[in-house]
């Protein structure tokens, strides 16, 4: 099945007697699954779109379009937020989504055998039923793809003690940009037999390979968690609130930051009676067990109201800490209720943060765009969301120079230009901000060893072209 | 500073006039610099061996050697266990043991930065100071650098539950192939702005890039910890026990086995009164805080208990579990008391322990090698020790024989050639075996797209040359 196909065959044709898979190619079809949700980015037309049936149909599509020199566009869900997965014209779009069994979890090794087109929710709450847990919650966990998270190295809430989705991939089976099949890592717990490949495509945006099976790491199910939230005249203050938990060496299962426009939005929207006097709020979450959870959740009060809360208190019962997390999940959607919205995803040092929320602030300000702000404040994972009301027509302007403002003001505080979004179309420029010359360099040096057609979704995260001078 | 040096001039006239750093070329010194504790791989004679004073030398010296053709091997203290800093001929050893400063230890972001011949016992004695932990911890860490344990992204006790050194990198500088500085990751607690290339030069061992400065990420001191020990009548049901911890979902912050062959030598040695009627004992710590740390001591204390040991206890005090873990530490030192020790590193799923114990039990009856065991056992990560008697011609080939069918065996248990001791030139005939032909071309693929020249440390991990066939 390695022997070259007929090129002379018309592409779609080869596809259909290649492949078990479905091959879209009517133009509504296509044009669905030829995009994520980044609005903003530049959409090319497919040529087709291939729905995977198992990691052979994978194979077969790269390697047929290896020999003709076709683009291929690897996509799960399509709930990326920087153009990752958008079509380049002429490129066959590959759907990972009918491969979505959970083909075996493992108890005793903590480990799932997943296909790349499983729902990170339903892995989740399949694990659960062993008593298992897999961290990484992205919040787009209801829909999107444990391919795409290993795409993205997805992150979420929970990284702030149990890190992103590269830190529990542990096996990977991949296509190749010369189309063959191959599993990189191991199952064992340690192992250094080798390159770390494994980490090198996770995070790859489908410029290195295309998932075709993932082993994930698993931990124990956490203890039911203490709740403790506080609420600031300032987003400001809440800044300096993230510093002094820092200070304190408390590390929070999970540390969130909400602003004022982010609870308006939701309020109108959902009517929850989210009467909170504050700028800011801190949502933050601890797991220890026993007394100590006890004794964590009490020393992340006393940070707060050391901090100038205007009040802080721990969650009583769960329903009350659900509402407030349930605000913050709301958001987005709220938001966009108002007018398209742009993202954000930079990540700053925990002691940068305060800088940056004020710096966010004085952009917004003088670029007239409104900008709510929710966090993985924890982390330094700011998401500054830009709403770009319809009825102005020089608002997309004036939101992309605020935009790429805030990415400069991020570096400048010796930050990243995305967290846990991805480069995809959307931070192109910002990565070559970020990265030297050199580095740069060795990026594509590397892309051509594992891609040398240049055909995995070519053109995302950086130009393959080197940089004249 | 880039322009090419005069290639018609000698190396080391070339070496003394780019460096400020020492050059050293006599035969007694070079040769001490010129191998690792792998007392059976092959050990070239360098041309000179460079000890470097900065980033700056390490440039340079590396620039000459690209544009020379000749072979650069770096090297931290020389602890390595697979041959990996070893020589070969003609080449420049550069030396990193006199960058050894702890260059900034930032509390807030929980960071260090450090040169790579920072001791790892240095590290953590300074980072000690703010209360905080740099956990990785290689049985040689009173000896080994920081820059060796990127390079073979060491391992050691607190991996079971803290992971390994790959984990803890954040930034790296690293002079390229090519003789270029670079700075790759990022301070921020998440990023992910491009491909991963901190994770592949962890453990690439000197052949994709010579480290010269290290960010590590750090983490709050942990609790006091709680040891558990117990007695097994054999190591078989040491390993069942092993399983059992596994299933019920325990995670020691330590998990250890001694057997009695390392027992016995220690207490030859040390005279410490280790009457242990036991072929098999297992240490263990949990560091939980509070109710916690009590509950789960004694859960692994009943875990114990019922998979038969003989004798299971609660260490009530320090000093009693300090000699325990005394002899754990001294063991190696104790067998080689007994005739040159070869190491082997292991590691299969925790499920096939107790029948990779049984194997090596098996295969040192077999070739009449005396194999004792220390085991990193709750990673599944053995390191069984080949002891070659001096006075026994043949022993050498036997053991040789031994090394290759316990690698064989953890391959086919689904286990891997080395969970942390890296390949270097010991383990390439296992790497190649443990790799698909596909896997190990995408190797030489990333190695030659950032040593272009094959500079680097050439020949250890895999032959730079693609397999026949």
């Amino acid at each position: 099945m390695t022997a070259a196909t007929d090129a002379a065959e018309p592409l779609v044709d080869a596809l259909h007697g290649a492949v078990t898979g479905k091959v879209i190619v009517d133009p509504v079809s296509t044009e669905r699954l030829s995009h994520d949700r980044a609005d903003w980015a530049p959409i090319g037309t497919p040529a087709a779109v291939v729905v995977a049936e198992s990691a052979e149909d994978v194979r077969r599509v790269v390697r047929l379009c290896f020999e003709r020199g076709v683009p291929v566009v690897a996509r799960g869900a399509g709930t990326g937020l920087s153009g990752g997965a958008n079509a380049v014209d002429g490129c066959v779009v590959v759907s990972l989504e009918r491969m979505d069994k959970v083909l075996h979890v493992d108890p005793v090794e903590r480990l799932a055998v997943v296909q790349p087109g499983v729902v990170n929710d339903h892995l989740r709450a399949r694990v659960a039923e062993d008593g298992l847990w897999y961290p990484p919650d992205p919040a787009s966990s209801p829909w999107s793809t444990i391919g795409g998270n290993v795409a993205t190295n997805a992150g979420g809430l929970c990284c702030v003690k149990y890190g992103v989705t590269r830190d529990y991939v542990l096996e990977l089976e991949v296509v190749t940009g010369s189309g063959e099949l191959v599993r990189l890592g191991r199952r064992t717990a340690k192992g250094v037999a080798g390159y770390d490949l494994v980490s090198l495509m996770v995070g790859s945006e489908g410029t290195l390979g295309i998932v075709t099976e993932v082993t994930v790491r698993l931990r124990p199910l956490p203890a039911p968690r203490h709740t403790v939230a506080a609420f600031f005249d300032s987003v400001v203050a809440a800044g300096d609130a993230v510093r002094l938990v820092a200070e304190r060496g408390l590390t929070p299962a999970v540390f969130e930051l909400v602003d004022r426009h982010c609870l308006e939005a939701v309020d109108a929207w959902k009517n929850m009676g989210l009467a909170v006097d504050a700028n800011a709020v801190l949502l933050a979450q601890v797991d220890e067990q026993g007394s100590a959870g006890e004794q964590a959740a009490d020393g992340l009060l006393a940070a707060f109201e050391d901090s100038g809360a205007s009040w802080a208190g721990r969650s009583a019962d769960q329903a009350e800490a659900e509402a407030l997390f349930a605000a913050r999940r709301l958001a987005y959607p709220a938001l966009e209720r108002l007018g398209p919205v742009l993202t954000e995803d930079v990540c700053v040092p925990k002691q940068a943060v305060t800088q940056m929320l004020g710096r966010i602030d004085e952009i917004a300000g003088r670029h007239d765009i409104r900008i709510a702000n929710i966090a993985h404040v924890g982390d330094g994972n700011l998401h500054p969301l830009l709403i770009v009301p319809t009825d102005d027509a020089a608002a997309p302007r004036r939101a992309q120079a605020a935009f790429d403002e805030i990415l400069a003001a991020a570096l400048a505080l010796a930050g990243t230009v995305t967290g846990e979004h991805g480069v995809g179309l959307l931070k192109r420029g910002g990565l070559s901000q970020e990265l030297s010359p050199a580095v740069l360099d060795m990026h594509r040096a590397v892309k051509r060893a594992l891609d040398p057609a240049g055909i995995l979704n070519p053109g995302k995260v950086f130009e393959t072209a080197p940089a004249a001078g």
